[in-house]
């Protein structure tokens, strides 16, 4: 068992109707006037948008106004940003979206308070020392943003996506509405869920240090999820199976199910992130597509959390070999993955790289982990090949 | 389901030889003369308390002491550590100790940043404003006040013993060092483990809403501490066991195993708090004395819970009627309570009050609670009297 840190000081505030409460928390927290940064159109379609600014204008609280914020988010737009809140005065950031909205409003914090070039903080060349107060409505439970101090972008030269880590980052408080996420087209929902296991899979596959009180939560928000997702599948409105995914979302990333191991794997994270920057997709239809075969290369060397995981969370009978197993966990997770249309390789996923494409992704994912990393099994740049190429 | 706030800022800092960080972490949260708040002569004969002050003369933070605080912490030893705090222009409380000192710092915190006569918080004449930050050096898993927002307090005339909850009253930090707690006699690590159980199973027992990832949580948590206060029992220095009971102390009662709930049931506590304020015996202890005979009157009324606690907690098999694996699950807790040593009613904790007592504890409970509570059934004061009978 490792010593940890737990430190989650947003505020949730959970349930219908919850996104009324925005004013007084903003308030609550200092802010007088708010940069409201959000993706597409969908805020605006909803009226989502309009009602925030309806409340802020009720509370006589001033804002100004940024849209525009992709997934993999862009880089160009958080200097957009930064400017923009230096020019307003900006005191609070107000991201209203999912994870690309967040984390491109926690790249803005970070640039306004600290000066200098904000893509440093994610090039591991300087360390925030701050960030402007944020605080987010939640349309889309995936990233885990809301209550983590992670965010991830992606600079559009080379098409390089990094992620930064900072307490600084982490949220004021994040209305989450359940009903707000009824609306995402049923692969969102799914890559969504996929996204959420994967944050507390990352940290349960690990070779450093357990925690009996850990695993249980971890298992138990898997199961959760893993029941939900099926669910939303058929019935895209049920308002609990929404709000069970949507916490989970939070739970899976705030660093709860990581309390007393060695921090986590995370390979599949940074394998897709290569993937992402190259093609664009989507986030949790990248990780699906990339965990079967990183799970086949190294779950020998992580035989008992991966028999653990095929027996308390996939629900694989206790017959056989620990290999055995663990390899029909790891295929119960394919079949969920296909069950709710998650791509399981490349190909489901919708790209071919070539086999130029596969070393050069390999290159920039050994570089960006500085050589070599992972706790289930240490990958150096070869071995990620091996995992890109079987994912084909 | 119902909506909630989840709001638990406190730093933790999990893990061997944490103690040693104490002036960093005050520090950070602005303290610069701190009165340390203690409790038995324990953390002096253990030198805790001389390693803490050494800590803070070589930072430079000025510091005045106050030990003194007993179980079921006394509301004049909080006078006068209201008063000591004025008179050195103390800026930060650093309890050193379990819930009793920290409860205790907590009210006095209250007193200081509120003025006024402090028990009018917690017999529900004022609300608090504001508390002076808090930090604890834990040396005792049980009350989870380290995490928690609540504080209990009584009152020496009438022996009157009452909780109080705040925002503000929540811990700054919490330095969680499990070695700190190796030398407690078998007895209080007993009571811990279950008050800690108690601190969730009150938030599962009842009526109002359900989450499916708050129960796994829950269910988890408890089959986490039920296996590690065995291993205690005959291991009272196993690292592991102690730090699994020492986390789910604080993730038992800082609203996780809540979320979506009606807030809970807290009859147990309601009932146990008049004996304790009577009879000045361990929290933990008084719990398990009344938990038993207060299941038996309410299970019919909670049977869906009831049930699915004996199944995926207690692990009883799925045979027979509804009722048959409830009162299994029941009996199952109870004779876990036994082995462990705790009681399972008032002869077996040392107590016979007599009809007279039995009747005014009721009445004071029934007083206490605002004439009548629950959530797994609804108790009036009639009710408790009953339980109170059943429990001799």
């Amino acid at each position: 068992m490792f010593d940890f840190k737990y430190y989650t000081p947003t505020k949730v505030i959970f349930g219908k109707n919850t996104e009324s409460r925005v004013a007084e928390l903003i308030r609550e927290f200092g802010g007088t006037k708010v940069l409201i940064h959000y993706g597409s159109g969908s805020v605006m379609r909803s009226g989502l948008l309009q009602r925030v600014t309806d409340t802020l204008d009720a509370a006589g609280i001033g804002y100004v106004t940024l849209g525009g914020a992709v997934p993999n988010p862009h880089l160009g737009l958080v200097y957009e940003g930064i400017e923009l809140c230096k020019k307003e005065n900006v005191d609070f950031l107000l991201a209203v979206g999912g994870g690309s909205a967040l984390d491109s409003a926690k790249a803005i914090g970070y640039g306004v308070a600290n000066g200098g070039d904000v893509w440093d903080f994610y090039d591991y060349k300087r360390t925030a020392e701050g960030c402007l107060p944020l605080g987010v409505i939640l349309t889309i439970a995936a990233t885990g943003s809301e209550m983590s101090d992670s965010s991830v972008i992606t600079k559009e030269e080379g098409l390089v996506k990094r992620g930064y880590s900072s307490d600084y980052g982490r949220c004021k408080f994040a209305i989450m509405n359940p009903e707000l996420t009824m609306t995402l087209p049923d692969y969102q929902t799914a890559c969504g869920c996929t996204d959420i296991m994967m944050h507390t899979m990352e940290r349960y596959f690990t070779n450093g240090g357990n925690m009996e009180i850990t695993d249980a939560i971890a298992e138990g928000l898997l199961r959760t999820v893993k029941k939900n997702a099926l669910i939303l599948k058929d019935n895209p409105k049920d308002y609990d199976a929404r709000a069970e995914v949507m916490w989970a979302g939070s739970l899976s990333h705030n660093g709860l199910t990581g309390c007393g191991n060695d921090g986590g794997d995370w390979m599949t994270h940074k394998l897709e992130h290569e993937l992402g920057g190259l093609y664009d997709v989507a986030h949790g239809a990248g990780l699906a597509a990339i965990w079967g075969s990183w799970a086949r290369y190294v779950y020998k060397d992580c035989l008992p959390r991966f028999k653990k995981f095929a027996l308390n969370v996939m629900g694989v009978a206790d017959q056989g070999s620990d290999e055995e197993i663990a390899l029909r966990g790891i295929e119960a997770m394919e079949d969920f993955y296909r069950s709710i249309n998650m791509p399981t390789n490349l190909r489901e996923l919708g790209v071919e790289p070539t086999e130029e494409e596969l070393v050069l992704m390999a290159k920039k994912c050994a570089i960006g982990v500085g050589g070599e990393k992972g706790s289930a099994k240490v990958l150096d740049e070869k071995a990620m090949l091996a995992i890109y190429r079987a994912s084909m």
